[in-house]
């Protein structure tokens, strides 16, 4: 499998905005497992997204998708830029 | 919900008992959505972990349950330490 976890940077005032749009754009994403968009509670326009994909290919396959393409065009001019970004291995757990 | 982002370190190599022991000790956790074990490309020791719970409640209480204290003894003497550490408001996504 293939993790992501990362922080992404609202623009000032549009977190809410910026999560509406995210948490719309969910339908099917070949390989995804796991996909999870939190509030940042320690600041004011962050944003944590947490993934898991059956591979690296995958993930970067969903890039190309058409409605991942949408999302990622209304979503852009509300980003002001990204923060923290790790990628990670996951083996197992809970919910996989 | 109420999601949490951490890194653990285990001693020096000692990741793949450790990882061993946290996927083991995977029984069920009321509350419990997500439980995501990674191991950390970037570094020797490191192991991410990241969940997602109902609440912050059901989060404390586990570390109450017999088989989760159970599993911290079984850890604890391989765990070198704790890195970055983040909680976070899960909202929706995929997975949960």
């Amino acid at each position: 499998m293939y993790g992501l976890i990362g922080k992404m940077l609202a623009a000032p005032g549009k977190r809410e905005e910026l999560l509406a749009i995210m948490l719309e754009g969910n339908d099917a994403m070949p390989g995804c497992i796991s996909y999870v968009i939190a509030r940042d509670p320690a600041s004011e326009d962050g944003i944590w997204i947490t993934e898991v994909w059956d591979s690296k290919h995958s993930h970067g396959a969903s890039l190309q998708l058409p409605h991942v393409q949408a999302t990622i065009a209304k979503a852009k001019p509300i980003i002001a830029g990204f923060g923290e970004y790790y990628a990670t291995e996951p083996l197992g757990g809970i919910g996989l």
